[in-house]
């Protein structure tokens, strides 16, 4: 099994061009599962291959390695989460009000939420190809997030927060959303929707609260 | 390779009895660290093996089954962590403000987190052989919480929440911990103690506050 880097052109040049598009299309939905349920490390070329008749020289012919193949589906990941992220991208509190609607989703994407969670689990492990990924995708959010919280403290719809104290409430609100989705899929009977616009309305209310104001004291008083 | 199912017993018997003991303790470790790296999936036996030099055959002797060892890891990983839990198991309020006390042996014992953490979400796969023990600690964890809440509850500590009310608390505050556990592995720049005692502190407060009853009208609105 020879390990190509530019594998990807092959299939293009050889077979009919629709049919290697299609082909290569399948083997990506194959892995994206595979790896969803398996993890990058457990999931075998040959078991992903299985899954839509190929063999693991097919797709390492197609993604030039298993890394390859990960990357592709990552990317892929990326253009269909970007499809539903929030439509208009609405400015400041609106944002965070319209999350909940993203939960739903979800609720109909197990798959794509099980593989992200199972890449970031694994590449919690410095070695994980998707390590980059996974940590240039938190960053990401990071940044969007808080540009909109700092955005909402501008306009005045929230009481006054620091810099750090913003950063800290995005965190926290993204940790919400993985750790809360992590016990839906592993079968807790809880109304995702419900819960996320529950609390995001309680972030909310605390938001604008000028009680938010006490998270500098409980700061100070930490070691 | 036979696939024995009481393996455990026999470097008890042909080898020193010490000796057999300190084996499989290493080998557990070995396996603990191998799983949280690379998953139970793509951890293999040989890898685990290689790390204290013994052969898969030598692993299936004493645990029978990947499987086997799998499951030694997470009674292992169980008395670990009861070790830590916390101390005199305080009553109502007092239980959550002592949970940042607790990041200290996280943030000291990365490894266990790590192990945790990708079992959990290797295990939103149903045919994980991890599930059914990640599903019983979570339910653990939210009966034991959800307890002490109640009790601040009855106490008049915090003011009054329903039933429902102290599950979605409960389960949301598991999240927090997950989540940003998860963001911390990845190797955001957090103070971990920090960011939980300034979330902790804040929650208690909503809690205390008549505020957390516009919960009631949050859920009403849902659909």
């Amino acid at each position: 099994m020879e390990d190509r880097v530019a594998g990807e052109a092959t299939p293009l040049t050889r077979g009919p061009y629709r049919k290697g598009i299609e082909r290569r299309e399948q083997i990506i939905r194959s892995a994206a599962e595979v790896f969803g349920e398996l993890g990058y490390i457990g999931g075998s070329l040959r078991t992903i291959g299985d899954r839509v008749g190929a063999s693991p020289a097919t797709l390492i012919q197609y993604f030039g390695s298993k890394e390859g193949l990960l990357m592709a589906v990552l990317d892929e990941w990326t253009i269909q989460t970007a499809q539903w992220a929030m439509p208009g991208d609405p400015p400041g509190l609106e944002y965070f009000r319209a999350m909940p609607a993203i939960m739903e989703f979800h609720v109909d994407h197990r798959g794509t939420l099980e593989l992200f969670l199972t890449m970031a689990a694994e590449a919690t492990n410095p070695d994980h190809p998707a390590r980059e990924f996974i940590q240039r995708r938190y960053a990401e959010t990071v940044r969007h997030w808080t540009a909109k919280l700092r955005q909402a403290v501008v306009n005045g719809e929230v009481a006054a927060l620091t810099e750090e104290q913003i950063e800290a409430e995005i965190r926290i609100l993204i940790a919400v959303l993985d750790g809360i989705e992590l016990q839906w899929l592993l079968g807790a009977e809880l109304d995702l929707r419900r819960l996320i616009a529950t609390h995001i309305d309680q972030t909310i209310t605390r938001w604008q609260s000028t009680q938010s104001n006490s998270l500098e004291t409980g700061q100070l008083r930490m070691p």
